[in-house]
């Protein structure tokens, strides 16, 4: 595909970017009508809505239009997952300067196309605009498959609380990105392109999960989300959150703990869940802490201790639910 | 409520917008978690997106915030009306510059709000992000109730078609505002806020309408993407379009014939859809032409002749499917 946005046009690109989707059997309409028809064969439809801006949310240097496309899919559908459910389907608005590249709608296409394969789902439409700042904002739908919906308010006094996926890998990716390097290669993947454990939304809510969210900014953050919205404190054990050796050797290059990465760094998506005490978890689930009565003010602490680093107060002190 | 969306920051706004809203018993989980629940009682869910940018697609000179909040909502409604199905939520993708007065977004929110009432919708979630330029994202939701969709494509030689709603208004109140008047208020209300007639889409369907779109590019470009769609030609009788004596008034005011704002003018999202002959109409759709085999270019003829303006010109010559 040659030339510009503008020089391509509206229907133009549209063509090319509906040209580059798959669909699945959920996808009853996809793009070209006045709206999308999906499955929603559990009678409730779950949505989350995110938007990412250029120079804010990702940087065209350090990213490449696919990985954005992934990222954004991912971000959004791991909220999907969040909540017990399976990601079906997926909506783009797009805002695109008219003397962009047209490659980078196209690949940014190809990653969200790719990514929601990866999840089960299928982008099925979106609009496209012409503006000065790339703005890519993603509607995701999913259905519950008659479980939860797990929000964040169910967490009981005496649960544990429990994470799957990947913990700081972004965090410790941008650190690496942030000083000018392009590797260790596999934290600088993470930071452009996270993979959420989608599965294990789904499976967490089958498994009686009482409260659940991603981590998407921060592990202390994100749980400070869930203990506000359930009246409770919770108490991270430091000792039971892996820190890879990988990671601790880049934290020892970059003169960073990289407890900090693990515990304030978002964009992972990993999933957190409270369970009720004694449930049986799969091995992929790391148990790291419990959740407690109602508390003073922080109401996520880190071995009994308030977690007082620069990454706790840059994301509002007591985690309050966005 | 005082100060600047950089004052308030993220979450205050973000509690000043949730405060404002109203549900409906069709929400299981609103604002606040990872994601939203909305019942889909049919087992299908229809979704549509939507942007709008300042600039582009709304002025803050011309429109108040709720105005563009009532646009905005109306618009993607519209589309999920047209599919046959009853809006039922909307999820909001908002970028605002820090230094936006915070009563802004609330406005916007409470023409949202309300627009939603009036199709019997909610707000159910959404994101908040700061950028250069004021950015509305729209995602509709609606449910079929057990009928169509109606998509664009099922047009069929000998089918009338008809259409409910407003035509022309919104033009006709561009154009005013354009010169610089503010009255006639009716004409420049519904530039401001179109009135979408949402319960004409699920009454069409059970009519046994075979395609049916809202008119937002203009009359006969929707009817090209019907034509397109549906592999027809359609000829629109200009003797059976409705143009208010008003409106004759303001086109003789500002020189323009009003039949072209009839007939090319978007943004009023009235309905257009295509019945069977004979199909007994309510006494608001007015039968406007009729579907033909297939034809040459242009699809869409007005009396049986090219319809040459401007504005056909303007929406790409064949009303090609965006």
């Amino acid at each position: 595909m040659k030339g510009t946005v503008g020089e391509l046009g509206e229907f133009g690109l549209i063509r090319e970017l509906t040209a580059r989707l798959t669909t699945t059997p959920a996808v009853a309409l996809g793009p070209g009508d006045d709206a999308a028809v999906v499955a929603a064969p559990d009678g409730r439809v779950v949505a989350s809505t995110d938007v990412l801006l250029e120079g804010r949310h990702f940087r065209r240097d350090w990213s490449t239009a696919y990985d954005v496309g992934r990222k954004a899919a991912a971000q959004n559908m791991a909220d999907i997952a969040a909540m017990g459910a399976v990601p079906t389907a997926l909506l783009l608005g797009l805002v695109v300067p008219a003397e962009l590249p047209a490659t980078w709608p196209a690949e940014l296409m190809d990653g969200l196309r790719d990514e929601c394969q990866v999840a089960g789902a299928a982008v099925v439409g979106g609009d496209l605009v012409r503006g000065d700042t790339i703005t890519v904002s993603i509607t995701a739908l999913g259905d519950l498959r008659g479980a939860g919906p797990v929000t964040r308010s169910g967490a009981r006094p005496g649960d544990v609380v429990a994470v799957t996926g990947w913990l700081g890998w972004s965090a410790a990716g941008h650190a690496v990105l942030s000083r000018g390097f392009r590797s260790p290669r596999a934290f600088v993947e993470a930071h452009r392109r996270p993979e959420p454990p989608y599965h294990a939304g789904p499976a967490a809510a089958a498994l009686g999960a009482t409260a659940m969210t991603d981590v998407s900014d921060g592990l202390i953050a994100d749980l400070g989300h869930i203990a506000a919205a359930s009246g409770a404190g919770v108490d991270v054990r430091s000792g039971a959150v892996d820190i890879p050796s990988q990671m601790a050797d880049i934290g020892q290059a970059v003169g960073v703990d990289p407890l900090h990465w693990v515990l304030s760094g978002g964009e992972d998506h990993a999933i957190v869940a409270c369970f009720p005490a004694g449930t049986k978890l799969p091995a992929r689930w790391r148990v790291i802490g419990e959740v407690l009565g109602r508390s003073a003010l922080p109401r996520v602490t880190v071995d009994g201790a308030p977690w007082g680093t620069a990454g706790w107060d840059h994301f509002g002190g007591d985690g309050e639910p966005g």
